[in-house]
């Protein structure tokens, strides 16, 4: 089972590196954009058929591993 | 209107990062982790109301800027 996950930087965390994403836009002519912020992707393959343990472990990964939870939160956004 | 993008690598591509971080999740006790892979995530403001539009010009950021398309793909998620 494919599990899919986003850990983004909370939303009171300042984010240089989009800041800068944002400014190249800007400077590239895409003068409409006034916020980007970036984060993380996982795509974590997990030999376990039940879709519900399997989110279970994907979460404790996150908690554990994947994710800074004093600066981050994160989120399950599909399995298959 | 925000619009959420993930860019991960083509799978043609070695993601060595992936591996390591499946690596440590193994070592941790998970081992029914079989394939670990890390891509970008983007959260982007941008001053449209029109979806089409909005998701058309995230679209054009994605080929200019935020993806490499020889080793990366992109796909818009999500706007809201």
């Amino acid at each position: 089972m494919k599990i899919k996950i986003i850990v983004t930087l909370k939303k009171s965390v300042l984010d240089p590196q989009g800041t800068v994403i944002q400014q190249a836009l800007n400077g590239m002519g895409f003068n409409d954009v006034n916020e980007v912020r970036q984060g993380k992707f996982f795509e974590i393959n997990i030999d376990e058929k039940d879709q519900s343990k399997a989110e279970e472990k994907a979460d404790e990964m996150c908690k554990k591993l994947l994710a800074n939870l004093v600066i981050e939160d994160y989120k399950i956004i599909g399995s298959q």
